[in-house]
């Protein structure tokens, strides 16, 4: 892509808009209020147009009118099918990918799927910069499986980047899984999986990557990377909607032997034998559990359609002009109003969105969503994360979206905001 | 209620409607073919009316419009709102119910906090009139927990009711929990759960009842049984919709000292401040796991809504009679054709669905899809369900299925469908 130009102006931002092959696809979301800018596609991504007549016929067809047929016509194999479409957005092929439960649960089963795989080995490696909800899974598995069992958190000498080789360096011949978040859901530090991958599997420990922050926004590719196991939510960059079921993959090299702990009746063999005995599928089949939630799965399945046809590497190359563009804007005229960047400047270390960092970074973020329509999010101490969902992102948004927070800060409107933290946000 | 007086004739189930206090319920629910009798409510509930509006203002106002902000506004705290709707039904204090991820789950939690607080019990007693997907968890959760834990099956005497001694016979000092489905899936058998519970109680072992099978159908008492915890589906008598999350209940009494093995981010103390360390939440939020699929857990709100105006008790007493009638007709027109009743014939120890059987049940289940448009479904090995859930089927569609039977049976209608199993059922 070679070193890239910016100019200050809103002309240029137009400019950029003007030349976007992808400008086109921001027509496949509902946009209900163009004058709200969001920034949060990496928490909840926006819904795509297809997806109301997508549920209404699920609704009113599937359930309201074929009723129990509904199962065996279209929502039985749902989860294999959309798994298969998220896994070419992963670079896995057939049969390893399935969309099931949560991230946190299918993180659970396959972290114990691992360690019974390594008899031998106590330790889990993760670290950081990790997301909090995968840590506190990891401490309940560990929790479960007794006290010679251990969880290492690699630390971060910079608060942005995870060094590769601190990382290497803490994995050991008692390490049984490295369990690891593919884009750091704070800074958005980006690891070469490959690399790691492959270190690890030297020292004979599996890896694991969670990629909900990467899956749609950069590129995955899990069979290459030779990955074991990789955990995924679909509602940030693939847009499925909120709290819309989870993904998980296991590699075909560990089918046959890795088991979920949860013996659910979708995995069974048979389920339909209803016999008394658990006797798990063959195939990526077995990692499912039961029942899956089918309105909130079945949103993601036409979700994926802009993302399937874009392509990832573009998505990539316009993620990557944008969130440059963005880190210029903020050098040029957030820095000298005493804001931080929280997030690598080498793009090829850095996932769709960028974290600025500011003392009053909380009441900030407060008077970015109710004084100027610009809604991003905050994560404790000090960071905004400026999510850029390139498929729906429009440059001018990302232009303006600096000019707002910037009359803010001109304007002081932050301090009216309270900088105590509220019990959710 | 009395003996109960039938006659045979169609006019008598007219007549039987036209005094149904609870008939004009039906209309809260969409019956897009009046021709159609749905008799597997108890496998997946009918569309209530209210739900596609519901979810349309999800998807569109809440998602589409207010986008991230619907988790502050209406979505952190569904699954407990919901849960406590739920309560109403399960004869639950507040704080003790939440909806959250999928039975099996939830079954698995609970059976491993359990064990977790019977350290010095290695026993798991269940039955083989249970849900095989529970039996599946149970299995699976002695897996975990290793050699020296075993699950025991009590045996049925007659295959159609589980006899309340053998149960408690098998119940010892070294039992940890036992784990039963309140109402069988397969005979419609209901337990004296408040019995079982205290003898359970003296041998020091808890109790955890899945009432997938009674929810909604007949009432529950979860406090007044002094029930330690209960897990249950809300997509069968609750109307939720095609695989709907299902629901929770641990006792008060417990929540301090029990733990969910599952470690998930929204039983965290404080979410939002993204601790590196978990620290479980008080009370029941403690059990619930992670992101809750909105769509699928908003549509189990508004379905709850006809229930909780018509009332457990009423529900039961049209249900009692409902089932009753039923099995005169069966008395009179079906076994005279070859059928066999498998259900209890006491109304007190059986729930809402009635059970037939026949060698061919197989076939004549295809047959009453394909040519009867009646739907029940099949169990193996001979049984054929007839789910009556009584907030929308009429005394006239008991007749008439009864009758589109029997006319199966005289024209052997079904011998044109394959005895061989399909995969999915």
């Amino acid at each position: 892509m070679g070193k890239m130009k910016f100019e200050a102006g809103k002309a240029f931002a137009e400019h950029l808009d003007e030349k976007d092959e992808l400008a086109s696809f921001r027509n496949a979301f509902i946009i209900s209020d163009p004058n709200l800018i969001y920034l949060d596609g990496n928490s909840l991504g926006r819904l795509p147009k297809a997806t109301p007549a997508k549920i209404h016929k699920v609704i009113e067809e599937q359930w309201g009118h074929h009723l129990i047929k509904g199962w065996n016509a279209d929502w039985y194999e749902a989860p294999s099918r959309i798994g298969e479409k998220i896994a070419k957005l992963a670079g896995a092929a057939p049969g390893q990918v399935l969309v099931s439960d949560s991230t946190s649960v299918n993180l659970f089963k396959l972290i114990l799927a691992a360690m019974k795989l390594q008899p031998n080995r106590h330790r889990i490696v993760s670290d950081v910069f990790n997301f909090p909800s995968d840590l506190y899974i990891l401490q309940g598995c560990v929790n479960l499986l007794g006290d010679s069992y251990k969880l290492d958190l690699v630390q971060s000498r910079d608060n942005i980047t995870i060094n590769q080789q601190d990382l290497l360096a803490a994995i050991d011949e008692d390490t049984a899984i490295v369990s690891l978040s593919h884009v750091a859901f704070k800074s958005g530090f980006i690891y070469d999986a490959e690399f790691i991958t492959r270190h690890a599997h030297e020292k004979g420990a599996l890896v694991l990557w969670d990629l909900c922050h990467s899956i749609g926004a950069v590129p995955v590719e899990l069979d290459r990377w030779q990955a074991d196991f990789a955990v995924g939510c679909t509602y940030k960059y693939l847009n499925g909607g909120p709290g819309s079921p989870a993904f998980l993959y296991v590699s075909a090299r560990l089918q046959a032997k890795a088991i979920s702990p949860i013996w659910g009746w979708f995995s069974q063999r048979a389920p339909f034998a209803f016999d008394l005995e658990y006797q798990p599928a063959d195939g990526i089949r077995r990692f499912i559990c039961s029942t899956p939630p089918i309105l909130s799965l079945l949103a993601v399945e036409s979700a994926l359609d802009p993302l399937l046809e874009v392509g990832i590497q573009s998505i990539r190359r316009k993620s990557i002009k944008q969130t440059s563009y963005l880190i210029y804007l903020i050098d040029q005229i957030l820095v000298p109003l005493g804001f931080k960047l929280g997030s690598p400047r080498d793009p090829d270390l850095r996932g769709s969105h960028v974290s600025i960092q500011h003392a009053n970074a909380y009441q900030i973020n407060q008077a970015m969503i109710r004084e100027a329509m610009v809604v991003p999010d905050f994560r404790e101490p000090d960071n905004i994360r400026l999510g850029l969902a390139s498929l729906y992102t429009s440059y001018t948004e990302v232009w303006e979206a600096v000019e707002r927070i910037k009359q803010i800060m001109i304007k002081e409107l932050y301090r009216k905001y309270p900088a105590e933290r509220a019990a959710v946000t």
